[in-house]
């Protein structure tokens, strides 16, 4: 935790006392005593300090802090957006936290033929419980702004319906197939912009799902011929998107100069 | 496991008999009758089918499978070695797997300032134990080349004496530090070849440990301001590299054309 994320409506006169696992934290992790400040951040808000004023390392724990928000400006929404056939829950959990540590603006949950139907029944599958793995991540990587979470558990009407009406926000639509194995430099050549990018289920996507996603704007891409977990995969595909926006902001920088 | 690993060893008179979790893989999993067919691959060897002959669904079960190695072409060593501070077991564990599915030559496990020394009497530092893990890797991403995996537990020797070993073997030496933010592009224009990449603790490298990489040609490189644990690290380093390494490759054959 590499910072105190808390919500807005916790600060009361710019004090919080916090009593759960982040108290532990401060506490037993950090070993802040009064006079110490700690990094803090509000949840879709800006960052600033915790400075310690009172602290009862006893049961039952709890830490009083005074807030100070130093830096105001809006955290800006990360550039991919993820659509991601529901995996099974242990997986989901490292998953959210996984990509909310890399920087994701929206996830899409959705059904996709190869999606066991017992993994919608899972408990993770709360708002409170998202929000909780999500915010791991973002307590890991000191970022503020919470991913967005969406469950559509039909895929024709998520497809038919949904995308057209989101599809325009995206300079470019990437679905993950590994039949198709085309290169990123490629497909990314359109230039800069949000992505929106599907992963699907283990064992990947059937062939009428890939074209219903080919009809909406999604080009085919792949991380090669090596098959990987979901996991691994939505983690080298968010980093490989990354690095190749990077290359080509360094890239439209040199051809100005 | 989407490929049924042996080693060359277990294979008699090209038959195997498989009586461990590889059977129970076949039976529960594939749920393979005689005369089925499965994938199957030699640790660093070729790979080939594995037809059932006999198969025995209760305890003991066994399936003894008739061998057949067709495709006996070398498997390319993959172009990225890794070095890793030791991280704490259960991270490895997911490390070590993660890697051999992406493709890793070697891995050295190297002590750093940050390590806790308690992490080196991890019972899953066994060769067995690490091979283990390894092996998940590759029957999740079909390869059968075995990562080689070696331990250091000083850091200095390592550095001082190993690395000038190894160094020529490597057109590229990266060390994966987040303050240092250079271009992947700027770093990899050198051209293409085999990589050493050098991935810290939980907390990072200290400067000394910085310093002394540099002295032995690393160049620094990192992700970006977000702070990641070292598994989503390592996982998002391996896949930018390689998004470069395709880059560079497609730009070369454009360059030719």
């Amino acid at each position: 935790m590499n910072i105190i994320l808390v919500t807005a409506t916790e600060v009361i006169d710019q004090q919080i006392i916090l009593n759960d696992h982040r108290a532990v934290h401060i506490i037993k992790i950090l070993q802040s005593e009064v006079g110490d400040s700690v990094r803090i951040g509000i949840i879709d808000g800006g960052k600033g300090t915790g400075l310690v004023v009172e602290v009862c390392k006893k049961r039952p724990f709890f830490v009083r802090l005074a807030v100070q928000i130093s830096d105001c400006a809006t955290v800006p929404v990360p550039e991919i957006d993820l659509i991601l056939a529901l995996p099974r829950p242990i997986m989901l959990k490292r998953i959210l936290t996984q990509v909310a540590a890399l920087g994701i603006g929206r996830i899409f949950l959705i059904h996709a033929n190869r999606v066991e139907k017992s993994y919608w029944e899972s408990g993770l599958l709360g708002e409170d419980q998202c929000r909780e793995y999500l915010r791991q991540g973002l307590e890991q990587a000191i970022d503020t702004r919470m991913p967005q979470v969406e469950m559509h558990r039909r895929f024709k009407p998520f497809v038919e319906d949904v995308l057209p009406e989101i599809s325009s926000g995206y300079l470019l639509r990437l679905l993950a197939h590994p039949d198709k194995h085309s290169n990123l430099a490629e497909v990314c050549a359109g230039g800069l912009g949000r992505i929106l990018l599907a992963v699907g289920p283990e064992g990947g996507w059937l062939d009428f799902e890939v074209e219903m996603f080919q009809r909406q704007g999604f080009c085919c891409w792949s991380l090669g011929e090596r098959i990987l977990k979901v996991d691994t995969a939505v983690v080298a595909l968010h980093a490989q998107i990354t690095a190749m926006k990077e290359f080509l902001k360094g890239k439209m920088k040199r051809d100005c100069a």
